[in-house]
This record gives structure tokens, C-alpha cells and sequence, in this order.
């Protein structure tokens, strides 16, 4: 593949078009976050809702669920509609539903650019980079090293430039250079000013989590009061499955809800490991963790904001390694679109694989899972671009190639694909060409032709002869240079200066304080 | 990646692999056509359904399709439904619908091996091998070269070889160094005795079609009658867009007619260059031209098998060049699917790409085109392995990395993934682990965990460091080594000697009479 990458700039490549065209590294389709025009797939029959969702309400009801967090426990107790054992707490369903049902529908976060506004829930459909994996992989180095700030910036960038990413998750990748105790205020800074899409706290630890908010609060030029009126950020916790929440993730969980932000929580049931090995098995177990996580915070905060989030997989019963993007996860995702429909819950879920680099093991897997997403009714897909070996790398590479499958789904729920007006069905224009002709040069043609077919910025549609005269470059090393072309020609969004020096402010007298501790 | 090919031996390989397992090259799943239990994804409402089928209706009453084969119009003249003007044929609507009621909404193939039959409709989706690509392209070679009868017979092992190949569609590459007035009697030697599944004859001229049709009788050890009784072989035709049927392929399908086997018609309609630039115009044409076809089909024999086919795609509008597995390509194979239905015909798809070697590409467009013909409802789904550059170009890596997808397919329509019993639901299971534990030593695990998920046979799941001391060998080049070991260890089906000898036989007796010839 090295090769590849020697051939790629021999051909002029990508940098030499963008500069015909006037700057443009790509083109690419504009912000429009798409709404799912499809029903959504549902393997399960209304027997088999009700199956689940039984069973999500004995496990609540009959085993209960951890809570790692004194202040949790108390909260439930208060509400008296638990069961409190020591640290375990069950809820019956009437008094699950009745919180649930507190909960929007859909709601809205608004990120310091309000135009970038995201609706979560009704049928919208958002898509999030890669979080968290603590190692990069590209091209050029050619291995897998521990993340640094400058890739997890440069992932920041590709989040920024792609339209079709519409919020940015946790860090792209761990920034191993920066200190545990002020990595959060670094990578806030990068992501704040980098970007302007939503953007999410990780909760590991209340000062953590305190200054995130207060970082997304400054960038938004917000007061207090308008901060906590409505979403201007979100959060994303995950149980420690089997049956647990752990203390720091409720902690910043109820923090979030308190002040009315973004609340989604993901349980990660591995079938065969931290689940039944039985797929609906692991979905009533992830939903029962997810839903008491939802009941807590509408117990803080009648009405918080939440979505429900899936990670139901399994792992291969001859190694133990997580599988991503198989059938098994594929209806797995489904079968909890149908169960967050039930509870009237927006929905959660991601774009993974196993491989390892950015080739089609990558995409088959990638694809699978990003198309159960949309097929579930998923109104949030996390990790969408970018992600490699289970989420433990982040490759700009994969995350290149990954946003050309969104740019498809964005365009294939574009109704005018399956219009059916007499202009669509074009009796006239057939009638016109007859049986001798082509479709080239008519009218109805020159009409739309510009519009009317999607257009790849990565795929190559030449054929063999002409894709190997320009130096037969494989889709990775092509996605390599328009990661480099992009990052070349970077622009960060504008950014008020008296906001950017408030926040640089911040982020100078919390280290000077020390950041956050670092025994978690 | 020639370097990855090197390193893959190295490793030990998987032909390693397969001895310490006694000979199986992989564990790939049993043959078992799957039943698609998924509702389709219907993006036209009924009055879409409607317009589309109206669009279709006027271009046969209004426009009318050429058949270019005297015969044909004849016969068509002699129905008394049609409006005749030379070459030109209108059909009204009410004739139309009348006629395509006499075809049965499913229908069987029986190959020599009985225990290959295969039923086309009914919910059935059946996978076939690429076809007809002039060129090949492999990672040893390593670049683009004409087909020779040796790589066509590999190709056809990878066919016999893989449960997921369904049908042995046409040459899977064709082999430009036997001369075309005897290709037919090598090929059709070479599908019969290397494979005994579902075969096809293609259309052209009689010649071909009679011996392919006598080879299919003689392989089966059938009588003419026994032939004529039920479908044993199918062929597929495609009119020559825009509006056009022409001779061989109409002289071919009404052979094929007469004898009572199966006939699939599939327009290649080109949104932008054979078909109007809007999707729906490009299907309601697809449709016109492969329902007179049917039409004739019927007029010659009532209730002869039929299906019909989709390959509406769009142009690149700057270059030309044909688009493949495009959201406009999912949608158009949708809407055909929901016309399928409203007709009561069975219908065809296909995988395809435009990507000119095995990579990310080459993934994501075939994918797409998969899943899309999954969602479509479609019963055959041809060049559903293999396939490149538009149809140029037949690749056996590409062939072992589509099975991997096909196996996904047939996986995802296992009920048993989202059975939702008190067994699956698994209460008592999670009851049992608690908070505390982990489900891999359970009874319930262990009751189920050999058949509970889904086992690749080329995605590689190990951890990156694994995967890299085993040589780093990327998706390509481990298909490439699938593809070799299969290749190694291929052992024919059984073959009846005195069937072997009658079909050398024939073959040598028509070889002797000069072949087919070749002014086509």
C-alpha cells in the first residue's frame, strides 16, 4: 500500500484539481442533517415487543440494578417508587413507565453555531465521528501508535469540514500527550474552537464534567440561565453491564440532567459475555440498564432530555473478541429501534467493525452497522466515521471513506429519488428519444442532470485503463490525500475573540488549579 | 499490496489452517437458499405504485417497443391484442395485465443435482455468480487481463464451491481464447461437470441455445418430455434500451418459452443516457420493455416461468461512466421491487460495483447493491459474487469477499436471531449472573454458544497486535489465499460416467459440425 500512496502523487492528485477548482478540497454535499423517509426494518412482531419488553421489566422489577452512587440511591429512594437493597434498586414497571413517559419524544441541542442546531427524535437522523479510541492508525505511519493532541486536532478538522458529520462525540482519539488531569480542558479548547458542531462531556468526574459545561457555556456566549433552558450539549453514559451503573457516570449523568442537558445512555452488552447469549436476551438487558438510568434522571428533572442507545453485540465464542457489524448485531440494533419506538425514546446507535485497517472487511462491517442505524430508526449514530479494531483506533483514512457512505444515506432519504410526478415518469421524454436515440441531449435531461445524480468525492468511476493511468490508486490511499488536502486547508469557524480569550481564560486558570483528579 | 501477498504465505496461511482442521479449506455455512422474512422497504406510496405502472402502460399503448425478430411480431400480431406497425408493437393495458396473469408468481429450477432446486418467488432469495465480464483481474497477476477458459473454470469452482452461489448465471469470465463458434460446448461442459447447480443458456442465436438446452437435458439423464415438464435451466435477456428487443435474444427467450424454462428479462436502463434522468422514468421504461417480453412469452406458452429484472443505474453526467450501488441505484431496485409485486412477478437483481479492483470501494457499491436487492424482495440476485468494474472485470478475490456478504444475508434471515421466547429473553440467565459475573460459563451459554452467532470465514476479528504478528495481511490478499485453497483442493460433483461420456460426446459431435456461427 505504500506503493499506492508513492503512485498517488505522481497523478497529480487531488491537491492539483482542488486548486483547478478554486479551493474547494471536495465537493461534498451541504449541512442537512436527513430525515428517515424509510419505515423502519422490525424483525419483531407486537408479541415480540411485548416479549422484550416484559422481560426488560423483570429484570428491573425481580433482579434490579446496581447503582455505584450513594446520591443516586437516595434520589430513587425519595421517589418512592423503588426497592432499595444496599446499592441495588428495582422499580416496578408502572412506576418505570410513568417516568419514561416524562421524557420528550424528541428534543433539540443547540451547539455555540446555531445554525447547527440538531433535532434528536423525529425521525432525524444524526451523524457523530469516532470517540474515544486511544490508538490512530494512518497511512503514512503505516502502524497503530497512542493517540496524540495534533491527530486528535486533525480529527477535529475532518469532524468540522465533512457536512454529513453532524456532532462531535468524545475525543477522536485519546490525546496520550496531554496529562489525565487537563486533557479535558485541551481537547474542550480544540474541539470549541475547531469546530462548531454540538459537542459532548465524558463523565469521568464531577470537575471534569462541571468544566466541559462551562466551556461549551462560554463558547456559546450564554448566561447561566439560557445555558440550562434547553440542550446546548449532551452526554453519553455507558452501564457496566452485566446490571451496573458505576459512580462516576452517574454522577455526571445527574449533573447533566439537573441543568437540562443531552442525556444518553448505552449499555454495552456483549451477548455470550456481559449478556445472554441470546440476541433479544442481551436487548431486554440493555434496555432495562438504559431505561433505569432514563427513570433517575426524569426523577432530577421532569422532562430531561433523553435517548436510549444500543451497543447489543456478541463476541466470538472461540477467542472472546467483540464482533461488529454482523446479522447478529444487525437485528439487534433493529429489535431495539422497535423497543425505543414503544417507550417513545429517541435512539442511539453506531457505525463499527473489527477490522484493523481501512479495507473491505472495514467497509462490510462498517456498512452493516451504519444501515441497521438507518433501518432501526436511529436518531443518533455515534462513531459513524473514523473508527477501526473494535473502537480502539481511530484512522483518518477509515474516517474519509466512512463519510461517503454517509453522504449515500443522506442522499438516499432525499424524497426526490422516488418522485413520481408526470415529470418523473417522463412519458414525454421517452416518446421524445423513441428507439433510436440516447437521453443525453434532450431537454428533460439538460434540466436536471446536475442535480439529479448523487456525486462521489472518493469513489473513482473511471474505468480500469483510465483509474490505472492515474496511477491505480486504492481507496484507502486516495481517502489519505483528501485527508491531507483537508487538513492543508483548513479553516476553523469563526470564533468572537472576546469569547475565544474567555475560554482560553478558563482553560489557563483550571490548569493553573490543577484540572481534575486522576483516580478514576 | 503485492507485499501483503508475500507476507500472507509467512504466516502459515490458511492452507496451515485447513490441514490441522482435516481438509476443510473454510467453515463456510450449509447450503440453505434463504427466505427473506423481512417486510421490503417501500419508498412509493400506492399512488406511486400507480403512476409508475401507469408510466409503464402508456409507453406500451402510446409508444410502443420495436421487436426486432419477424417471428415475434408475428406471433404477437396473431395474439390479436397488439397494434402492429412494422417493426413497432403497441399492447394495451388491459391485454397486458391479462397476459402477465398467466404467469405463476413462483416457479422451480431443477439442476442435475435435485437437491439444488431452487424456487424462484415466493419470498426466496436466491444468490448467483458474476457473469459475462470479458477480463480478469487477480491480486497475483495484478492487473487487468482477458479471460481464458482456465481462470472460467476456477471462477466456476469458487461457484460449486461457496453453499451461498445459489445459480451458475453465465460465463464468469468469458474465455477468449476458445473461439466463439464452440465457446458455448467448452463452457457449458466445463459449468455441467464442475458444478451441479441451477445453469443458464444465453440467447445468442439458436444454435447456442439448442445445444445449451441439449446439455442441460443430457447432464440431467432426462428425457425431452421429462425436460419440457418443469424448468431445469433458465436464461436471462436484456432489451437494448431504449424500447428494443432484439433478434437473438428474442429468439433465444422464445425458445427457451416453448420448452417450459425459466426466463428472466432485465432492461439496462441507464438513468441519463437509455432511460429518462428521473429515477422513475427510468423504471417505468424498464418495466415496459421487460413486460412485453413477458407478454410474448405467455402468448407462446400460458403460464411459462418468467421473471423480471432491474439493472436501472444512472450515468456519471461528466464522464459517461455507469454508476453502480448509488443511493439512485438502491432506490430504482426498490421501486422495482414494489412493481414486481403489484405485477405478481418474480423478480431479479444484482451486486454490482464500478470500483475496478477489491477494496473499500468496491465494498460499500456492492454492498449497497446487495442489501438493496435484499430490501427489494428480489428472488434471483445476479453477479451477487465476483464482479468489477461495471461488469468488466471478474475477480476471484472479490468473489470469496462477496460470500462473506452472502453469508451475512443468509445469516440475518435465521428467525432463531430474533426468536424472542422466554429461552432467548433468558430472565432466569440473567437472574443467574447477577451484577457480579460474566455469562461465559453459564448452562444457558453453553447450551447454545457453538451455533449462536454468526462465524466469518475471512473477516479477521483479532485484536491489531494479533493480526499484525500474523503478517498484517489485509482483506484482498487473504481472499486471494481463500481463493487458492479452494482452488487446491477442489473436488468436482459427482457425475454419473455414462452422462460424462454422452455430454463429451456431444460436445465433440457439435465441435465436428463446426460449432454456432459467429456473425452475431
Amino acid at each position: 500500500m505504500a506503493e499506492d500512496l508513492k503512485r498517488r502523487k505522481r497523478g497529480g492528485g487531488r491537491a492539483g484539481n482542488a486548486a483547478r477548482r478554486g479551493g474547494a478540497v471536495i465537493e461534498q454535499m451541504p449541512w442537512n442533517p436527513p430525515v428517515n423517509i424509510d419505515r423502519p426494518t422490525e424483525p419483531l412482531g407486537p408479541e415480540g415487543v411485548q416479549a422484550i419488553h416484559d422481560g426488560a421489566m423483570r429484570i428491573l422489577e425481580e433482579i434490579g440494578i446496581a447503582f455505584l452512587n450513594p446520591e443516586a440511591v437516595e434520589i430513587l429512594r425519595a421517589s418512592g417508587g423503588c426497592e432499595i437493597d444496599g446499592e441495588n434498586v428495582r422499580m416496578g414497571r408502572d412506576f418505570v413507565m410513568e417516568m419514561i413517559a416524562k421524557a420528550p419524544e424528541s428534543w433539540t441541542i443547540t451547539p455555540r453555531n446555531p445554525d447547527r442546531r440538531l433535532t434528536i427524535g423525529a425521525g432525524h437522523l444524526n451523524f457523530g465521528n469516532v470517540s474515544s479510541p486511544p490508538s490512530y492508525w494512518d497511512m503514512k505511519i503505516g502502524r497503530k501508535v497512542t493517540g496524540t493532541r495534533e491527530m486528535c486536532q486533525n480529527l477535529l478538522k475532518l469532524s468540522q469540514y465533512f457536512n454529513c458529520i453532524h456532532f462531535v462525540g468524545g475525543y477522536p482519539v485519546e490525546p496520550q500527550d496531554i496529562h489525565a488531569s487537563v486533557r479535558h480542558l485541551d481537547v474542550l479548547y480544540d474541539k470549541l474552537t475547531l469546530t462548531d458542531k454540538v459537542a459532548h462531556a465524558y463523565c469521568l468526574g464531577k470537575e471534569r464534567v462541571e468544566d466541559v459545561m462551562e466551556m461549551v457555556r462560554i463558547a456559546g456566549g450564554l448566561s447561566h440561565e439560557a445555558f440550562e433552558a434547553t440542550p446546548h450539549m449532551y452526554t453519553n453514559i455507558n452501564s457496566t453491564s452485566p446490571l451496573k451503573h458505576d459512580y462516576p457516570m452517574l454522577d455526571g449523568w445527574m449533573r447533566l440532567a439537573r441543568r437540562g442537558q443531552g442525556l444518553v445512555v448505552t449499555p454495552f452488552t456483549l451477548a455470550g459475555a456481559m449478556a445472554p447469549v441470546t440476541m433479544a436476551g442481551a436487548v431486554a438487558q440493555s434496555l432495562a440498564e438504559a431505561l433505569c438510568a432514563v427513570v433517575l434522571a426524569q426523577v432530577i428533572r421532569p422532562g430531561a432530555p433523553c435517548a436510549i442507545g444500543t451497543f447489543t453485540s456478541n463476541v466470538d465464542m472461540k477467542s472472546g473478541a467483540p464482533a461488529f457489524g454482523t446479522p447478529e448485531y444487525m437485528r439487534a440494533t433493529q429489535m431495539t429501534g422497535q423497543l425505543a419506538r414503544f417507550y417513545r425514546l429517541p435512539m442511539r446507535a453506531s457505525g463499527v467493525c473489527a477490522a484493523n485497517v481501512p479495507d473491505g472487511q472495514a467497509m462490510w462491517e462498517t456498512s452493516n452497522s451504519l444501515w441497521s442505524a438507518v433501518q432501526a430508526g436511529a436518531n443518533m449514530v455515534y462513531h459513524a466515521a473514523g473508527w477501526l479494531e473494535g473502537g480502539l483506533i481511530a484512522s483518518p483514512e477509515k474516517f474519509v471513506m466512512d463519510c461517503e457512505i454517509l453522504q449515500h444515506i443522506q442522499r438516499y432519504m432525499d424524497p426526490m429519488l422516488t418522485a413520481t410526478g408526470p415529470d418523473e415518469i417522463a412519458v414525454d421524454a421517452i416518446r421524445e428519444v423513441g428507439g433510436q436515440g440516447h437521453f443525453f441531449g434532450i431537454q428533460h435531461t439538460q434540466d436536471r442532470y446536475t442535480t439529479a445524480f448523487y456525486a462521489p468525492f472518493l469513489s473513482d468511476w473511471r474505468n480500469y485503463e483510465a483509474w490505472e493511468a492515474a496511477g491505480g490508486v486504492w481507496t484507502p490511499a486516495r481517502a489519505h490525500q483528501v485527508f491531507q488536502d483537508i487538513i492543508a486547508g483548513f479553516e476553523a469557524p469563526p470564533m468572537d475573540e472576546s469569547i475565544r480569550e474567555e475560554l482560553a481564560g478558563f482553560v489557563e486558570r483550571r490548569k493553573a488549579e490543577g484540572g481534575a483528579p486522576t483516580d478514576f
